[in-house]
């Protein structure tokens, strides 16, 4: 089996799990209690909130452990103070729908809600979000990188737009942390979702970096956990998984990029040059490296990833989070593809596991599968294939 | 040491981890992934929710897995559709702060709440319920069983009441499940908060039950997993060790509850016959048989809990989830408890691990250890001991 679909999940590290196990085990104290065997797990929390800050360059007492980015999204969003009268929230078009669902929720409460328009590489232009700012703009969000076609977007303009008008800030970067150096100090942003699982840690994890001094509501209420912003006891063998998972993530950083971006020119030109009417869709150069997404005119994305899955390579069409709903990416939409362009489009995400030989083998693959899915596509007169 | 705060937290089953660690391993697909790979984590969540809900007796579509007790509560308290004009909820005096903070965001958004007294012993009074009711009640929500004392509430009766005038009734059952039997359909109730780690599970999952027909607006959004009731990827490994607590806890119920009930008899005979000035807080008989509240007269808790500590006991004064906030108990305060009365309380709560070994060795250790604190009492002349 070949997984290219790192962007819906990834293996945990071996490391991870070893670090996981005493505290699913023996080491099962409720942190609030004062005990040994609770000071041992609040401890462990403690440690793995070093973990996590150090890794996009927070401090401890800024990160709120939450139980994943869908969460950490939610917290974010909901939980910024709103001005009488509803008030205005920037974001774009292509966020995940972790962002886009709580701003519908904000607008079923009154608030306005701007969501702005891609180009055709699905990037964001801080002009048209600083022309879109109005008086009682009070939140902002846009992702760091898309989960579906990889494009970063231009944080550290747009955070220099909004703090010249002291707008909170957030970015959701879960597909970016571990793909790209991501320094909350350096992006100037005032909130930042990471996800475990996306980094090689543990599922139904996840933090939400608050720039100190940022004030926010809790989504989640009760025995005032977390500095009181998220009750709940905490998820301790989880969040040690996912401080191991940080800790591994940034002392391998600069060696993983390389590889990736090794892998990607692989991928990208084994793809394009082999498979005629093809395309690589995102931004040709501002996009996470681990990130290859096309478009396969005359091909039915869905019939290509159940091939594929049957000839040993895991991929998706694109977000793994609204796969049920087999309804059309709102990302390619919004860069403007065509009908026939979305239908047809794949996504392979590489991971921290992902070969060389694997991505040589996964080309092949991809070439023959598109090949034998054209051969019956009804488009073959229309495309000339 | 001899472990007796299993209500702050329990130990996870050998069997529970077993079955986590191939979901934390090599089967790393993400649920909505239509692959194999993601197609073997639905199927674990589906096995583990069906598991869930055998244990209570729902549908396993009535089941919705959450990151823990707390963010079941906060679902259902915040999830009623209210109506116009703030409309009226019903709690009670002595629920968990996961129950009572969400009202309290209730009240600041306009909502009427009525706090239930208690007896006591920490009981509600149906009647009292049923005045309190009024044309706008939205919602009522009473735990099963209370977390500090082990009172159980007739929820029974609460439900019939709610019945009658068709008014969605939540239970916090958290302290319940596995310490009683549990039957959504006999206790009639709506939705019902369940927590994976206080019945040998993992932290980090939960469960809420929700009743075929009862709407509720989702607490998290974004992806639309659950049935789009919460959002964000499925913590597999989490809910297949939930599962399979689960299902240890039901073949295993009536003789654990047998285990409790004797061992009960041991703990409490044994500290009420051989320290005096103590007393048995909570309800005589309708309690779950895991939880022993005690006050010694002329002792300060935390000082017992850290003396208990050194000599190998661990146990909590009441709830692990306010302790960091060295707050006097809501709970033993509604109870009309004295100052004295509640600053001497100690809970010992039972686990599936408990031995009448370590039942006894502990009888002994709480006797040494009020005795010495009494010594230096300044409480010493007023109570004559």
């Amino acid at each position: 089996m070949i997984y290219l679909d790192n962007a819906a999940s990834t293996e945990a590290d071996r490391r991870v799990i070893e670090a996981m196990i005493p505290y699913l085990g023996g080491r099962y104290g409720n942190p609030s209690s004062i005990h040994r065997l609770g000071r041992i797990s609040a401890r462990a929390v403690r440690r793995a909130r070093r973990e996590i800050a150090a890794l996009v360059n927070a401090e401890p007492s800024e990160i709120l452990i939450t139980s994943g980015g869908t969460e950490s999204n939610n917290t974010a969003l909901c939980g910024v103070p709103r001005p009488p009268g509803g008030g205005h929230v920037i974001t774009s078009s292509v966020e995940h729908d972790a962002v886009l669902e709580p701003c519908r929720r904000l607008e079923a409460q009154g608030a306005r809600v701007t969501y702005l328009p891609v180009d055709g590489h699905g990037m964001v232009d801080p002009g048209e979000l600083r022309s879109a700012i109005t008086p009682d703009t009070f939140l902002v969000s846009v992702m760091l990188a898309n989960n579906e076609v990889g494009t970063v977007q231009p944080v550290r303009e747009i955070s220099g737009i909004c703090g010249e008008r002291s707008i909170p800030l957030h970015t959701d970067a879960v597909q970016a942390v571990g793909k790209m150096p991501v320094d909350v100090r350096e992006l100037g942003v005032d909130m930042l979702s990471i996800s475990s699982h996306k980094i090689n840690g543990p599922k139904g994890v996840g933090a939400l970096f608050v720039r100190s001094g940022v004030r926010l509501d809790p989504l989640v209420l009760g025995g005032g956990q977390e500095r009181g912003m998220r009750s709940g006891t905490e998820n301790v063998a989880g969040a040690v998984g996912f401080g191991e998972a940080c800790r591994l993530c940034r002392e391998n950083l600069a060696p993983s990029l390389a590889r990736y971006r090794g892998l990607h020119r692989e991928l990208v030109s084994g793809i394009l040059s082999g498979i005629p009417l093809s395309a690589l869709n995102g931004h040709p150069t501002e996009r996470i490296p681990s990130n290859a997404h096309f478009t396969f005119l005359g091909v039915g994305g869905e019939d290509l990833i159940i091939k594929l899955d049957e000839y040993g390579v895991e991929a998706s069409t694109g977000s793994a989070c609204s796969v049920n709903t087999q309804q059309e990416s709102h990302v390619l939409r919004a860069m403007g593809l065509s009908r026939d362009q979305i239908s047809g489009s794949l996504r392979l995400t590489l991971g921290t596991h992902s070969t060389a030989e694997e991505v040589g083998r996964a080309v092949g693959i991809v070439k023959r599968a598109v090949a034998e899915l054209r051969e019956f596509s009804p488009l073959r007169e229309k495309y000339g294939f």
